[in-house]
């Protein structure tokens, strides 16, 4: 990792924090170039900070959580850093891959590809795991990765509850979601998913790459924080199932204090249901951050 | 106005309240179809509500400032609504009309064009002072418009200015602009927009569409806050000049209580800038809103 070279894209100050743009060639991508957004709080300048990862949704980019997310200002005043990565590898060149937009390009559903077309590029958990914290370490930003909890929103809010949940290393403190895909092996874009990128398709992901599952043979503690609004038009269409992700938390033990789903009334899918909570998940995480 | 239907296109719960998109075919616009974005704070389901008008810059929509400016959290919780037109007509179909990104097609200037080839749809003055307010007034929408502020960025800062400074009518209780296009007969920007959209160009433009000029003729009570990034790379280009405003206002006598200008260190033209200063201005609307 020490020959990674990080480029600053962009920098914008903001909140009196900073948000920077990197972009480098990923060895879990399969070499390709990626990119991600770091803000840095104005108190990362006197120390390092505690991080929360931000995973994105279908189609996002590592723009879309720091432009429409409105985390920023609460980071800030929170005193953690944010880590936007991006949602897939880019240019794979892969026949089919931008054919869809759920798969593919910008639907890398933070897993490691098995099957062999996209084995080779498709490794977002290790990128988003491993290869980020070791890239940012090595540039030496004031990032304490000792620190870190995660969330993310629809695609995003499935890869922060499965990594955090199947973490060997308990390497999250905590993981909250926005309008998850939270049982995705039951779900068309989980199983679209799952068919392509793994050899085993749907059953390979069972035991690793479904929240409802994890949960449901999960008996540590843990700290999960889920909304989810009651006009999201993909939680009609079934492919959100918060309430199989409830039932199996509560099943295995788990109370209101250690995994809370909140039913949020009449709001949707989008960027104004994120932002109206915003404040919130990051003050969820904060408790266990900066404990 | 009677007989201008306005059809909603889409509704986002935030905060609350409600983000609703409508659009109708434009009289002011010549005709064409034009969208805006109106915030609904939950307040305004019992009674009728002030309302700030967003004015965005070149290149943007109805959608930026929504999306982007975290606003709706601040107008939620002080009870405004907030009005996001759009920042020209789109589809007029004139020659050379979007060939720059800096004129016609998203660069309307917020002037009611006298250069005949324009006239007849670029008179976004119109659109925003008269028309939005007959048409949401028609519609029975809960806008007390006896109550409106106004606010924008860059471009939409001279529009915020300008519009406020020109009002016969003392439409607007105070004006507010981030990094605004401050004295346009003097940057490249204003000087290419109005040799284009006005016979007499930018000597015509002068006594109407020009902050610097019209503060330094003005004595009457104002109310004004702008703020602008030392970063800010238009800045640098010469396209701002704020400063150019804040003399003009001290030489006819505002104080810093009547015309705030703040340079803020560092920060540039995006909106990860606007985003972090939203608070500060709609609490300054907020004194004389609810006044």
């Amino acid at each position: 990792m020490g020959e990674v070279v990080l480029h600053k894209v962009s920098s914008h100050k903001a909140f009196e924090g900073e948000l920077i743009k990197y972009k480098y060639k990923s060895a879990a991508l399969g070499g390709l170039d990626t990119a991600f957004n770091l803000y840095l709080p104005p108190i990362a300048a006197h120390g390092k900070v505690p991080v929360l990862v931000y995973l994105a949704g279908l189609t996002c980019t590592e723009d879309n959580g720091a432009q429409k997310g409105s985390f920023l200002g609460v980071a800030s005043a929170q005193g953690i850093a944010l880590l936007f990565p991006d949602t897939s590898p880019r240019g794979a060149g892969i026949e089919g891959e931008d054919k869809d937009w759920d798969f593919g390009t910008g639907a890398g559903f933070y897993l490691n590809a098995t099957n062999p077309k996209y084995a080779k590029h498709y490794n977002m958990l290790t990128h988003v795991t491993l290869e980020l914290p070791q890239v940012i370490e090595a540039a030496s930003l004031p990032i304490d990765f000792k620190r870190q909890s995660i969330f993310g929103h629809s695609m995003g809010g499935h890869g922060a509850l499965t990594l955090y949940l199947s973490s060997k290393t308990k390497q999250y403190r905590s993981a909250s979601a926005f309008s998850p895909i939270a049982n995705p092996t039951k779900c068309p874009w989980g199983e679209k998913a799952f068919n392509g990128y793994l050899q085993g398709g749907v059953e390979e992901a069972r035991g690793q790459y479904d929240a409802t599952e994890l949960i449901s043979k999960s008996r540590d503690p843990v700290h999960i924080l889920i909304d989810y609004g009651t006009g999201d038009e993909f939680l009609k269409q079934g492919q959100l199932l918060p309430e199989n992700f409830l039932k199996a938390a509560r099943e295995s033990g788990y109370d209101e204090v250690q995994v809370r789903v909140r039913s949020q009334e009449g709001y949707d899918h989008s960027y104004y249901f994120i932002s109206t909570f915003a404040s919130d998940h990051i003050h969820f995480h904060a408790n266990f951050l900066k404990a």
